[in-house]
């Protein structure tokens, strides 16, 4: 039994039929399809197809799922698909939702639908989702969600367990996650936590306050989602409580919130460093996907015009010189390519918070010593290579003496410019490609022409 | 009370408390501080230190701690920790592990050590620890610990929570994110889950088959990682069965793994684009750096020339007309650039399954629309700039229609290389960059150098 395969092939299968029962314009069949797949899956399957396609399956995707479907897809489909749907279908959708993920959607709602979902809560619901929006999204208190369930420290587990049976009978389920039950004084202050297995695994004649765990500190609200999911990964947690300035309990943070910021936080990196946005739609139409790339390129043009203007300096020289020409790329690159190695390690070790005034000179050090190390390897090679290229042995050193210069300073600019960018609260993986190679190929063209000039000509 | 700045002030006060002690050689200090820190934290605070000073906080370190920091720190940190620990205190460190923690640094150690660890374990733990040790580390069955606790189908729940009260009284506590209990038939094959919320909240004579919950699918052993992360994601869960080839239960992974995996796969993708190694030391020793990077240097390096030798095919053309070196790193890295977005998101597509025979071609088709509009876009403007700066209209158009090929050409490597090197199985994070960059500058250089010896001379 190879599952893996076999869902595998599965999958594969399931879209073929989706696709067929498209082309058959079987309305029937697609929602059968459909009601067989996760919503993850659906999202996944909406994200690889042309927008009409999308628009399609989508019309076939019962409006009770539609709102799970709608929080695992990126930003930019999701818009699309809310826009194209019908303002009754929105409602049904979203009400399905967990208070926190209707937070994190209800900025796209259209108003009329939020109007109607918060009409629609009862008065509880209502004061926690109003207490929720308050937080921006990117904090503790925009992750959490206000179903936390809290025990007074005063009463027994007995008491306990008997509140869980009376709250599953009316409910139907205890909130997913609920793997602790958050201890609170009779004022909601943040006590400690009751872990569920002790429920089941002390005498019930237990007082709460006597065994609850105290070691797990609250988060508070206003903490940064990128340190909660540290915390978490830390203290291997899968739900902890969240408290508001005063230290009452005001939600709770579960792990699959955590597993998606740590998701994001790894596309986000990638997709900032090619100029990108982690929330764009493989299959965006063509005009506004040029339009955002539009934007990158003009700064990378700018760029290399100033490159170009140092090249343009020496032109006479070149005109001399015709291997000139030939070789500098090779400078530029080299030390853009040193010159990233130590951006990306130095990127990651501000992000883990491994960079401080005291080691942030030692690392520029090492850095460059390992730049140097490689420059007097590299520089033999590019100087036999060009030596035995153009016969010339003045040339072939000064190439050498300016790739070991330009490989220094991509370690230096590699290193200084994140550490620079971090001090002025810009993320270093958006501006910190295009800063370094703008100075790797000015230095690099500048090193290497300007020696030549000098010593050459 | 604001915790965050607090705990970052604690963190930032006890670093420097430990590098005091360090200074005034306080060894009862470095105890005391590292006694107050958590293991994760201790690894951020080794892995930021220079080698010397971090051997000698590793002294001070508890040895009932040391295996727990070993797990949180990189590689080759590790590695030099594991070097300069002696064997009894490695014995003492790793005993405390859970097993699949162990088998993850079993490699790692050195033969007595784990001789000593494995003589000392019990039957049954020795048994699952050889199982566990089968299963390649990238693999559901290296990612597994073998602690599961589980059921048969045909008890009542209340035998259920006796067994539970049993467990924990010999062990001290149940394994650590125990949010279900795995459902058996009597030879071992996995039936279904038993949530602990379902143990404590029905009715004690309900029987285990009645309520389990069948609708998660274990786990094959030999599932990738990758898969594995995926599953938790779409299914929020907590903890999960592994099962053989022939569906009998062997162990369980738990959320706190997935996220490592995560975790881990985000700064993967994001070292390997710049040809590192994300275990690596960000202070490791200059020599063993700089021969690790000399490689992706090495192979830069080698692009650079091909691309200088199709500049040295046009050296008559640039002697007779020099702006053309000045302008020919601009057509060359526009290319880069817009091959480099494409290359980027091809590559998160792929490794998010969104991309297939049939939508590959529609793919390539868009990317080269968004590519052609930014090229006639920027084509205007650099036919503007040059046009103004070299006084030369033809020069001028040349080098817009260069730019506009060039970025067409980005866009096409970028979209096709990722696809062939994923059908060849190589990780395009790796190797994708340092392909498409001297794919546009090849074609960089020979469309617009060969155009303009063509028209212009």
């Amino acid at each position: 039994m190879i599952h893996n395969e076999r869902s595998e092939a599965q999958r594969e299968a399931s879209l073929e039929k989706l696709k067929k029962a498209l082309a058959d314009d079987d309305f029937a069949a697609l929602v059968e399809q459909l009601r067989a797949m996760h919503p993850a899956e659906i999202g996944r399957v909406l994200e690889s197809l042309a927008p009409k396609e999308r628009l399609a399956i989508w019309q076939a995707v019962e409006p009770t799922v539609k709102g799970e479907v709608l929080l695992e897809t990126y930003e930019e489909v999701r818009d699309q698909l809310i826009q194209s749907t019908r303002v009754g279908d929105l409602v049904i959708a979203v009400s399905q939702l967990q208070l926190d993920e209707l937070v994190d959607l209800s900025e796209k709602l259209p108003k009329p639908v939020l109007k109607a979902v918060i009409r629609a809560m009862d008065g509880q619901r209502r004061q926690r989702f109003q207490a929720m929006s308050v937080y921006p999204e990117d904090t503790a208190g925009g992750l959490m969600d206000a179903d936390a369930l809290s025990v007074r420290a005063d009463v027994t587990l007995y008491v306990v367990q008997r509140y869980l049976r009376h709250y599953r009978r009316r409910r139907g389920s205890l909130p997913e996650h609920t793997d602790v039950l958050m201890v609170v004084d009779r004022d909601n202050r943040y006590l400690g936590l009751l872990p569920l297995t002790d429920i089941l695994t002390l005498k019930p004649s237990v007082i709460v306050g006597q065994v609850m765990d105290r070691r797990i500190e609250a988060i508070p609200a206003h903490t940064s989602e990128r340190r909660v999911a540290r915390f978490f990964e830390d203290r291997d947690l899968v739900s902890a409580p969240v408290i508001d300035d005063q230290g009452y309990l005001i939600g709770r943070i579960t792990v699959d919130d955590v597993i998606d910021v740590i998701r994001e936080e790894g596309e986000h990196s990638v997709m900032r460093r090619a100029g990108l946005d982690e929330h764009v739609d493989l299959f965006a139409p063509v005009f506004p996907s040029a339009m955002r790339r539009a934007v990158w390129l003009g700064v990378n043009l700018f760029n290399a015009f100033i490159a170009a203007s140092v090249i343009g300096l020496f032109d006479a020289a070149i005109e001399q010189l015709v291997a000139l020409a030939v070789l500098m790329p090779v400078v530029a690159s080299m030390g853009g390519v040193a010159g990233v190695q130590s951006l990306t390690l130095v990127t990651r070790a501000i992000a883990l918070g491994q960079l401080d005034r005291g080691n942030a000179r030692r690392l520029l050090f090492k850095e460059l010593s390992v730049s140097l190390v490689n420059g007097l390897l590299w520089a033999v090679v590019v100087a036999l290579v060009s030596g035995l290229w153009f016969n010339d042995f003045h040339l072939a050193l000064i190439f050498a003496i300016a790739l070991i210069i330009n490989l220094l300073n991509g370690a230096m600019v590699g290193t200084l410019i994140p550490l620079l960018l971090n001090r002025l609260g810009i993320d270093p993986a958006l501006a910190g490609g295009v800063m370094l190679v703008a100075a790797t190929d000015v230095i690099g063209f500048f090193a290497f022409l300007g020696l030549a000039s000098f010593f050459l000509l």
